[in-house]
């Protein structure tokens, strides 16, 4: 089974080490004798486990080549990577890939290639790193219908929450989770979500059956928080963390959000710190169950991505067809975000005059938010008070609706934070 | 696809309703059509989801019908439930169970038979009930080699025990768990630590790939706990659970042993209360991962049991051969228990004399067992003190020669607790 590696950074470096130097315990595991062929690199001067002749700077010539009969792509990013796949898969050649992004953007495009051409197409690694989560997801919840989940899919933004809880700002936070090497330079797509909803899209098509685009999925990123925000969070009894959460919603459709949310203390996904990720998914023969560890790093991405070449090679071996993709039944539509029910956490800077908090119930009343928890601090020396409120659940427009009016009493200062809550109290 | 399902019980009841319920969505998944052909019950007077003819006394009977392609045996217990998997797989049919004794005592000669006749034997629910933890441990952790796996697999157990952490005795949390359906009428196999056991010793060959019978695992059960011990330890930050842990040991062996073990407070698994199980693997690549969930109910087991399903009708269907069993490289052997190093807790009760703590940690400095942390409180009224002892790690040997002389001493009324502590704090 000869093997030509997409790119060899982090993830591909481990996977090339672990292929040289645990060949005989996965070939053992696969039925097969697998052997890394070729591999494509950016820089061939630098030193590598493969000699001159395996390496390319041209990953389509891999592809192309005859001596490849499997492809790992790991060069990340949507292209060449979705062209590389397209190509591999349309040649008939098994792909295995960590790649969320082209997963999240044209999963369905290439599974229907892979399907169209009898490839395989195996992604474990491109959600929870190290986390079995796809498999367990496809294939041991299948009888279930799952109603909801939650994960904690980006290191990142958990690592910088973990450290806000003990009075960071974001920026201090930020700035360590650089030095940990758990923030990239640029960390845009990490801080603001677009990261957590590629992957909360690969997973919301897996466990509901769900059409689902990153697009339609709603993102807010952790940007906007404030250490205190967590401090007022942690006194109700809640923890704060970028959350991705689906939902099945009455109307038959599927909530698919990311965003900060409070967490009551108690839940399972509110111990999970630091760097960690975990996925907690509620089916409805299962009851809840939860998956937890390295959500990202070389060593554990490797472990992903070896356990789909070992499930490849192992069929491959045994001359097994590919198998079909699972006739789906009916999709399910992602439900628009105005029509999603959540509690909600305000924290408002406030005018300390008689009557501010009258005006302020009034606006919640009159768009039937219920109020569930107040805090009200004595004011600060510049006659500004903090007002935080806790609601019970109302639909996403209303609560928008109730910020902006907020927002234009003559008593508020500023709106400082509206923060979604989640799980039962 | 026609099903024999021998035993009707919660968990049979569960799978035959799930059959009917969710019969399109089963088949979908499945590839095939799913059909509950016929049922073994004990008593033919209840009202079934079957009709009369469909169901018999007999299991035997069923097992041998020609109208019935795959065997789900629900019977629990090691005999006939033994000898009618054996029969089926002789037949070359697929058996699904979700019977841990069995495979704890007889997996390895009923893998042998499904090997031989080219049948599936499957059995994800005889561990964790609904957690996916068999598929991922044999397929997602494939190319680690794992080094410590540390699991809560007694409900009953962890029901109990977290009932005792707020301070109840062994006795009343024991009748809680009895009322509240966690716990049977003849809670023995699970307080003593027997059902742990032979949960573990199919862990154990799976992660481990170890020869490992039941009868090789240290049990060590609940019944000696006391309250006390469980608030000295929280004093200390530890959290009491009833563990199934394996390890590799530097000899090259694996240690393989169900004990009550103190977690540090911090540890994933010190949060895993009521009847909850989990499961915290450690792989040399993936890292630390932990599956979570409901470890028993009708329900929960009928997940698993219809993932199996669906997973060997879809082979079926697609005419796949039987995968061959991995070919498994060179077997471990479980560690004689005298070897295991551990730290331990002890609790002494002394008589409250000069000299008495110079006595003890004698003793404990000429077996070589360092002392981490002590706690003495004052004496009672009947001039008894109480002492609380932290070692280092040290050999079980070791531990149990000391714990021995330490009785002998003559200021010694009882050694009252030695309790083994498990994960870096």
């Amino acid at each position: 089974m000869r093997i030509g590696l997409l790119g060899v950074g982090t993830v591909g470096q481990a996977v090339a080490r672990a292929l040289i130097e645990r060949r005989d315990v996965l070939s053992r595991a696969a039925g097969a004798n697998l052997v890394l062929q070729r591999a494509a690199v950016r820089d061939l001067s630098r030193p590598r486990p493969l000699a001159r002749e395996q390496l390319s700077t041209d990953p389509f010539a891999i592809v192309r080549a005859d001596d490849v009969d499997l492809v790992i792509e790991l060069l990340g990013g949507e292209e060449p990577a979705r062209a590389l796949i397209a190509a591999a898969l349309e040649r008939g050649r098994p792909v295995i890939t960590a790649n969320k992004r082209v997963l999240a953007w044209h999963g369905p495009q290439l599974l229907a290639i892979a399907s169209t051409r009898g490839a395989e197409l195996r992604y474990e690694a491109a959600v929870g790193g190290g986390i079995p989560l796809i498999a367990p997801l496809t294939d041991d919840l299948a009888a279930n219908r799952v109603t909801e989940l939650h994960a904690i899919i980006n290191g990142t933004c958990n690592y910088i929450l973990t450290r806000m809880a003990q009075g960071e700002t974001l920026e201090e936070a930020l700035a360590k989770a650089q030095e940990a090497g758990y923030a990239e330079a640029d960390p845009r797509d990490d801080v603001e979500g677009v990261d957590a909803a590629d992957k909360l899209c690969v997973l919301v098509r897996l466990a509901f059956n769900a059409q689902c685009t990153p697009a339609q999925i709603f993102k807010q990123g952790i940007r906007a928080l404030d250490p205190r925000d967590l401090s007022y969070g942690r006194e109700l009894g809640y923890v704060l963390k970028l959350l991705a959460i689906a939902r099945r919603s009455p109307g038959g459709g599927v909530e698919a959000r990311v965003h900060p949310a409070f967490l009551p203390a108690d839940h399972p996904l509110a111990r999970v710190d630091g760097a960690q990720n975990a996925v907690h998914v509620v089916g409805d023969l299962c009851g809840p169950v939860m998956f937890s560890g390295l959500g990202a790093g070389g060593d554990a991405t490797a472990s992903a991505v070896l356990a789909d070449l070992v499930h490849v090679a192992r069929r491959l071996a045994l001359g097994d067809p590919v198998p079909p993709q699972r006739e789906s039944g009916p999709e399910a539509q992602v439900t628009p975000m105005s029509e999603v029910r959540t509690r909600c956490f305000f924290r408002l800077a406030v005018d300390d005059v008689p009557g501010v908090f009258a005006q302020i119930t009034r606006v919640l009343a009159d768009h039937q938010i219920g109020l569930a928890s107040v805090i009200q601090r004595e004011p600060g020396r510049l006659g500004s008070a903090e007002v935080v409120l806790l609601t019970y659940a109302a639909p996403e427009q209303a609560l928008a609706n109730a910020e902006e009016e907020l927002a234009k009493l003559p008593s508020t200062r500023a709106i400082k934070a509206r923060i979604r809550v989640e799980g039962q109290k």
